[in-house]
């Protein structure tokens, strides 16, 4: 597979990516924070988790793309991230939005949506999480309990995206990428992913930092997700558990070769 | 060693806890967060690390159990883990309080002190903090300071449980669980687990997991302590340092079948 | 290598820590907790990461070094720096300052400037941390951005060691240690380990181990940065990828053992 449409070859956003060393400015939770600057550093970015509102804005103004995710919030961290986002904003770097588990409670549904109004390069979230924001946002969302059809929940994220101005990535079985308009497909990863604590977190910030290498953004977000994919899917072969792939996830993403992402990456363009 | 009281067979529970896969609402220390989530996942729970009063109690509104751990507490925390525990008991759902280094300071002491009149359903604690929580109810504890004959360390275990109506999982190199009548001893798991971080916490989270689950309580939280004791031994065999024993004891919390925890749990009835 | 000149013998400061078990009290940042507290436990210190305001004060009071590391900060955790800070001055206890990220806002470098003033016994930072101390102290420093000769780096290095009477332990490519007179190099370690975040962290915990135990303190911080230097290299060695690394890493600090260590550090008197 490697007659990709030249457009969503992931090598060469990784490369880009790998050769700028960006440096990913995270306000994330506690939960994830080694292991997100981890994955960044094997990678290739170079990670910094900087939230104190005495120094966000400085900070956001020295990095080359934020990633912002809620996982652990609470209210002064809310004000960093307000003030880290429209930073952002002000110098036209790239921002990514982690809604983690938006629609489990008013507050993570309510500091989401806020967000989304701060005007994200892309919203990186589950199912659930995308549906949450579309309906907070009037558009059709039907919240976490209801079983959703597949057709629905991409009727929603591109809902979300064309109206929000932004590219949504929605991940899971099967991952998708739209920009409201275009909508690509990643058939990676491997379901033992979803035991290792903060890999949706991990692929937030991996799309941040090929945000922070430039290009076009939504085949950089496609190639991060497919990045994480394969990797994620090699590292499963040589895991007998979860600890084990926790490790070799990294040695893998330190170590990935244009050959071998581009022979395992099952990238498609939807519509 | 087949051949258990059915009552303390550790699989029924651990199998029931996977089949449930419960929510564990925890409120915990920054040190241990990823590998207690990374730990709960392996073994088959669902964790959440939540601790804003904005949305504690609304998300131990929807939790199976509530895991509370003081290990790096501070005045917003420690108001959270109120109201997370009100909420508990409001809802009747089991929590587990972890009363980290209780007695090293005033103010772990008279948090974890007033933690324990909130009604948790197990306090797992290790000797000295067990002993500091029996003393601070005035029921005889003599501080961490002192050598403490295994038998008056028990007896205090004993005493706060009947005065305090909670289990109490006193881990160390015997595990004892007590309800203030019963005890039950686990000898399982291996010094070289001192070395990893957090472990401790571990097992508070697990006991949540399982408490979470249903079946009756005092089993349950044997059956945790066992199965983690279990998975610890196996680990080591494996590992010649503590990285590679946090490794392999969250592939071993995913892959422990029945016979092999059957084969290896050494449960006893005390009195 | 095993004839060292006998002061600058890693070995006998890497056996008194073991034997000493020192409690360490840590306030340091979110993202490298976990991996801090592992690495002091695998190497043979006994690791606290207490923060809150209420208890700093006491359990600075109780333990044997303290380490503290800006990486994190935010008003609250300054405050507890403080009160710690000063409190191990009260007991003469050696603390050690990480001044993480300093020179990368303003937030940074005051706070870093302001807790040089309260005595540590080390300052463990990278050259451009350390340039930005000494430049904020009014001694030369050029700030992050600028190409250092490393005989520049250097001087300043010395320069603040002298006037803020303190040990600085400047780490890169070659680390050296100085208290403003003697320098001593240390040449072990390698660039992979740049890859797995917080090990500049792990050394400044490792020096406060050290410290904790005693004697010679320009001695016991080339002993740490030595001990990690050999341990990384050793762990590097197995290791593919910075997964590894972390793995192989701790196990190495546990299992390090005399003839290891001398056979590899590169320890020297530079003047």
């Amino acid at each position: 597979m490697t007659d990709y449409p030249s457009a969503l070859d992931p090598w060469t956003p990784f490369a880009r990516m790998r050769e700028a060393r960006p440096l990913v400015h995270n306000i994330t939770n506690f939960v994830v924070m080694n292991n997100t600057a981890n994955a960044l550093l094997a990678a290739g970015a170079s990670p910094a988790m900087v939230h104190a509102v005495e120094e966000v804005e400085e900070f956001a103004g020295i990095a080359s793309a934020l990633v912002i995710n809620i996982g652990t919030l609470s209210a002064p961290w809310v004000e960093a991230m307000r003030l880290a986002a429209r930073q952002a904003a002000r110098r036209g770097i790239p921002w990514v939005l982690d809604p983690v588990a938006a629609g489990a409670t008013r507050y993570r549904t309510s500091t989401a949506a806020e967000l989304v109004q701060l005007g994200p390069a892309v919203v990186r979230g589950n199912a659930s999480e995308i549906l949450v924001l579309a309906g907070a946002a009037g558009r059709g969302g039907k919240g976490v309990d209801s079983e959703h059809r597949s057709d629905d929940v991409l009727a929603a994220a591109k809902a979300l995206a064309a109206s929000a101005g932004t590219i949504v990535a929605m991940t899971g079985e099967v991952d998708y990428v739209t920009d409201g308009t275009r909508v690509v497909s990643i058939r990676n990863g491997h379901a033992m992913m979803g035991r290792v604590t903060g890999l949706g977190c991990t692929a937030s910030a991996l799309v941040g930092a090929f945000l922070g290498a430039g290009g076009d953004r939504l085949e950089a977000t496609v190639a991060a997700l497919a990045v994480l994919g394969v990797a994620g899917e090699l590292a499963v072969e040589r895991s007998p558990g979860p600890g084990s792939l926790q490790l070799h996830l990294l040695d893998t993403l330190y170590t990935l070769d244009e050959q071998t992402l581009r022979a395992r990456a099952r990238v498609a363009e939807v519509s």
